[in-house]
C-alpha cells in the first residue's frame, strides 16, 4: 500500500526529503552518485548508483519505484516522457519541460492570466536586436538565458547600451530573452503545494538574495500586510495550478512600489526559500512534497507557522574549505539556532553547504537570534555587516498613546508595571484633534510593527481611543483621564460608549494601573511567563492585605488609626 | 575542536541521537550489531559492529571517539571503568553502577534529601520475610528485582499474602527489595539536562503505563497546577544534581493524593517520556544530550515548549507482524500526526517500535488529534477504547458569564459574532449574589479549563464583572446591562470604576457587540485566524457604509429618507 519513491538526485533537496521518508517508513530510493547528502543518511540496498542526467540509470530506479520525482528540473524529460505509463511522474514531464525553458514558463503563465514581467524572445540576438530592446523597455533591462539558469548564473542586467556588447559575450552562445526591468520594493516567495484535492499554499516569506543567490528569508515577510500576503498566496496558488502533475512547487515574486505583484519564476520541487518550513511549519515541503506525490492527506492548516515567526540563513562554501564549519560552530553557542549540514564532501566558494533555522513568537525575537550569525557570514565574506552590531531591542508589545503629553503623569503607574512585568512597550503622543494624520499612520501600523495591544489615554471629548479601535483590529484599552471639568465623566462616556463594531476596553477614570494590568492579562492569555508574572504580582498584593489584617487585629483598629496618620504626616 | 561521539547502543535511542548530529555535524559512531536502527540512517565507516556488552568492542569505540555515550543503562561498567582516563564517559560509570541497582539508586537518592518510596532489601528472601514485609508496609506492596528491570520486567505487585509463593517463584532467583505502595493519583516525569554549568528540567510530563509499558505522555501534565509542576521540575533537577557526569536523565515521579511528590526511578539517558521534545521543545532531548556530554550551551529557556501542548502515543509490536505499519497507515491520514519509525526488522508483541506526537495550541486540540489513534491502537489490542468515541468538542476560549438569565437576550449579539467567527464558548450562570460559591469554583477553574477571556454581564449593582477580575488572571470583560432604573449607568460605574489591581474591560451599556468583538481582538492578538475573520468582518461593514454613502449621494436625502421610513414601515 506505501508508495516507493525514487528521485533523481540525491543532493541537499533528496536528503531532506530523506528524512521525513526515515521518519514515516516510506521506502525512498536515491539516484546519484555513491556518498551523495541524501546516501548518507539513508543506508540501503534499494539505492542506484549514477547520474540523474543517465537514461538508463533514471530507467533502474524507475523499474524499483512506485512514482518517480526529482529534486532538480534541470533533467532529461524525454527519458520520462519514455517511461510515461510504466511509472507514475509528479510533478508530470510535460510540466518540468515548460519551467526548464523560462521563457516557455512565462508564456505558459502568461496565458493563464497570471501576472509576469514583460518579455520577449531573442535567440540568435544581435547587438541592434538589443539596442531595439533597450529603445522599448528602458534601461536597465534583464538579458536571461532561457535554459540553465540558476542562482544568477546566466542572467545579465544591461545597465545601458555600453553593456551590450559584453553581455552577448556572456551569453550570446544560448538561446535568450529580454525582460523588462521589474522596479521591486521586495522580493516574496510562496512555496506552493499541487495535490490531488487542490493547490495549497504556506505563508508568504520574504527572501533576501545576495551576488544573485538566496541569503535569507523571513516568513511572513516582514512589513507586508495582511492583503498583500493573502494575495501573494492565491498569485502562487494559481499559477501553480496551471501545471500537470503532483507536488510542492516554488514560487518567487516581485512586490512592486505598487503593492502589485508579480510572477518571476517557479521551481517545480522543493525550493530555497521553504527550508524554513522545517522547523517552522506543521508539515515541511519535504513532507509536504511525499505527500501530494503518494496521495496522503494534506489541507493548507497543516502548512502554517507553528510560532509567529520563522528565519532561514544559508551556509555557503567560502574562502577556506572550513569556512562553512566556522560558522556551525558560531551558531552552536545558541541552541535555538537549527543547523542543517547538507553532507557535502567538498566546499567550494559560493555552494550551499548547509541553513540555520531560528524560530520565535516574534520577529524581534527570532532576529536577535539570527543576526549575530548573519553578522558572522558577513564578517567572513570581508563586508560590512548588513545587520545592527548590537542585538536588536526587544520587540514592544504594547503601544501607549496619549493624546497630549499632560496625560504623562496619569500614565506613570502603568509604566512602573509594565516594568516589573519586563513587557517592552512604546510610549508616544498621537493626538486625534491635532495629529489626526500622524495617529492614523501609527495605529494602522501597529500590528505590522508587532504590538499586541493598545493602551489609549485621553480627557474630555476623548476621542483617541475609539479611533484607535476603528483602525486596528488590536485590542484597545481606554483609559478616561479626569480633565478639568465633569470630574473625568466626560471622558468616561466618550470612551465606553462606542458604537456597536469598535470596541474600547475601558477601565476606570485615570486608573492606568488597571489599564497596564489589562494589557498584562491580555499578553498572558497567550504566554505563561506572563501569567507567573500576574500570579505573582497578586499573590504579593493577596500577603500584603492579610498582613495589614493581622495587624489591624493585633494593634485594634484605634491604634492602628493613630499609626497610619503619624506615617501621612 | 568539534568531539566525536561513541554510543553503547544503536537501538531507537541511539537513532534518535544520530538525527541532530546528522545535522549539526557532529561526528558520532555506533556500537551495535549490524543495520541496527541508528546505523540505518547514518552511513559511514566509524560505526562498530559488536554488541555494546562486549568489552573489546567498547574499547574499539572508544579509541575513535573523544565522548562515549550509552542509550541504555544495562552495560558492562567495569569495561567503562577500566577506560577512565583514556575517554570521557558521560555519565560517569560510577553513575551508571548505582543507578543499574534500584535499590542503591533509591538509598543514594534518599541519602541527598530527595523523596522515595520506602524500600528495604531482600537478599535471598524467604515466603516469611516476605510475610513480615506485608505485615509492616501492608498490602499491596512491591517486590522488585534490584537489577535488569525495565518496562515491568522485574516487578512483582504482592496484592495479599498469597501472591507470596509466585512472587518468590517468578523473581527469587534474582536481587530484590520491597518498596511501600505509593497511593499515587498521577505518574509525572521531568527529563533533567546535567550540564557543565548546572542542571536543567524540560516541563512536567504526564505519563499513562498500560501493562507496566509506557503507553502516553502529555505536556504539560494534564490539570496539575502550576505550582505542582514546578515542583515536580525542581525535584528532578534536585536528584540529577547529585549523580556524577553529564547528559539527559528521565526521573519518573509519582504524584500522590496531597499533592506531594516521590521519585519512582531514574535513567541516566534520553527516556521515552521524552520523545515529545522532538517536536514539543525548541531543542530536543536528544540534542540535549550531546550538548551536554561535548559541552555545547544550553539553557533551561532552550527546553521549552514550542506550541502549548504536546502528545506522544508508543507504538509497539502487534499481534500480526504488520500491526505497527498499520496504525501508521492510520496516522498518515492525519498531516499533522507525526510518525517516528524506528526501522526495527522484527516486530515482537509489545517491542516499542515506533512513536507518533502531535502538538497543538491547546491540549484539548492536541486531543483530538491524538484520539483516533489511540483508538486504533487499543482497538488493534481487541481492548475497549480508552478515549471517547467521538473527538472531542473544540476548546472553549471564551465563558460568558451572567447574574441572571434576565441577561441573556442582551448577550443575544455576542453569540451571534463568536460563532461567525466559529470562536467556541461557554456559556453559564454565575450569580455573585446568589451564587457566590458557584461564581468562586467556575472563574477560579477557568484558566485550567483553557479559556482565554470572560465575557461577564450584570447590571444594577453589577459585581460580577469585578468579582470575576478579582478571582483570575484572565483579561474579563465586563458588559454594564441597563436595568430597571438608572438607564444603566448603576451597572456601568458598578463594572468600570474598579480598585487598583482589578481591571475590567468594559464597553458600553447593553453592547454585547463590542465584548465580543473584544474577545475576538484579544485572541486575536496571538492568533492570525481570528484576526483574518475580524480583518473580513470590519471589510464588509466599511463596504455597506460606503454603499450607503453612494446610494445616499445618487438618491438625495429627502428621497433615501423616504425609502428609509417606507422600509421600517
Amino acid at each position: 500500500m506505501t508508495k516507493t519513491v525514487g528521485v533523481l538526485g540525491g543532493g541537499q533537496l533528496g536528503r531532506m526529503m530523506v528524512e521525513p521518508a526515515n521518519r514515516m517508513k516510506i521506502p525512498i530510493n536515491i539516484l546519484d552518485a555513491p556518498g551523495a547528502p541524501a546516501k548518507q543518511i539513508s543506508a540501503h540496498a534499494g539505492h542506484v548508483d549514477g547520474s540523474f542526467k543517465d537514461a538508463e540509470s533514471i530507467k533502474k530506479l524507475a523499474q524499483a519505484c512506485d512514482v518517480i520525482t526529482f529534486e532538480i528540473e534541470h533533467i532529461n524529460t524525454k527519458v520520462l516522457e519514455e517511461l510515461e505509463g510504466t511509472v507514475a511522474i509528479e510533478p508530470h514531464w510535460r510540466t518540468v519541460r515548460t519551467i526548464q525553458d523560462k521563457y516557455a514558463q512565462k508564456e505558459h503563465l502568461s496565458s493563464h492570466g497570471v501576472a509576469v514581467a514583460e518579455s520577449i524572445s531573442l535567440d540568435h540576438a544581435t547587438e541592434d536586436d538589443l539596442r531595439s530592446v533597450g529603445a522599448w523597455y528602458g534601461y536597465p533591462f534583464m538579458l536571461k538565458s532561457k535554459t540553465e539558469a540558476y542562482d544568477g548564473k546566466g542572467n545579465y542586467p544591461v545597465k545601458s547600451a555600453a553593456d551590450i556588447a559584453d553581455a552577448l559575450k556572456q551569453l550570446g552562445s544560448r538561446p535568450l530573452y529580454a525582460e523588462k526591468w521589474a522596479e521591486f520594493k521586495m522580493e516574496l516567495a510562496v512555496m506552493a503545494v499541487k495535490t490531488s484535492n487542490g493547490t495549497l499554499a504556506y505563508p508568504t516569506t520574504e527572501t533576501i538574495h545576495e551576488d544573485s543567490i538566496c541569503k535569507l528569508t523571513y516568513t511572513p515577510a516582514r512589513g507586508v500586510s495582511l492583503e498583500t500576503r493573502t494575495a501573494a498566496e492565491a498569485l502562487a496558488k494559481k499559477a501553480v495550478a496551471t501545471f500537470a502533475g503532483k507536488g510542492v512547487f516554488g514560487v518567487e515574486m516581485f512586490l512592486l512600489a505598487d503593492d502589485t505583484l508579480l510572477v518571476n519564476e517557479i521551481a517545480p520541487r522543493p525550493h530555497n526559500s521553504g527550508h524554513y518550513t522545517i522547523e517552522g511549519t506543521h508539515v515541511s515541503q519535504f513532507e509536504a512534497h511525499l505527500r501530494a506525490i503518494t496521495d496522503l492527506p494534506l489541507s493548507e492548516a497543516d502548512l502554517q507557522l507553528r510560532e509567529p515567526a520563522a528565519i532561514m540563513l544559508n551556509v555557503l562554501g567560502g574562502r577556506t574549505p572550513d569556512s562553512h564549519v566556522q560558522i556551525y560552530d558560531r551558531a552552536k553557542q545558541t541552541a535555538r539556532v537549527r543547523i542543517h549540514d547538507y553532507g557535502k564532501a567538498e566546499a567550494r566558494p559560493g555552494r550551499k553547504m548547509g541553513h540555520l533555522t531560528v524560530t520565535g513568537a516574534s520577529m524581534r525575537e527570532a532576529e536577535a537570534l539570527i543576526n549575530p550569525l548573519i553578522a558572522a557570514v558577513d564578517a567572513q565574506k570581508g563586508r560590512e555587516s548588513s545587520v545592527p552590531a548590537s542585538p536588536p531591542p526587544p520587540q514592544p508589545l504594547v503601544a501607549i498613546i496619549m493624546g497630549s503629553d499632560s496625560d504623562l503623569p496619569i500614565l506613570a503607574p502603568a509604566f512602573a508595571i509594565l516594568d516589573s512585568f519586563q513587557i517592552p512597550y512604546e510610549t508616544r503622543i498621537t493626538s486625534a484633534h491635532r495629529t489626526p494624520d500622524w495617529m492614523y499612520t501609527f495605529v494602522t501600523g501597529a500590528e505590522a510593527r508587532g504590538f499586541r495591544t493598545i493602551i489609549a489615554a485621553a480627557g474630555g471629548a476623548a476621542h483617541l481611543p475609539g479611533m484607535a479601535a476603528a483602525l486596528t483590529t488590536l485590542p484597545v484599552i481606554g483609559v478616561p483621564v479626569r480633565a478639568s471639568v465633569l470630574d473625568g465623566v466626560d471622558s468616561l462616556y466618550s470612551i465606553v460608549q462606542m458604537p456597536r463594531g469598535e470596541p474600547v476596553a475601558t477601565v476606570g477614570i485615570n486608573n492606568s494601573t488597571n489599564a497596564a494590568l489589562l494589557a498584562a492579562r491580555i499578553l498572558g492569555a497567550a504566554d505563561e511567563r506572563v501569567r507567573r508574572c500576574l500570579k505573582a504580582f497578586y499573590d504579593e498584593h493577596h500577603e500584603e492585605v492579610l498582613g495589614k489584617d493581622a495587624r489591624l487585629l493585633e494593634m485594634g483598629p484605634t491604634a492602628y488609626l493613630e499609626a497610619m496618620r503619624a506615617v501621612k504626616k
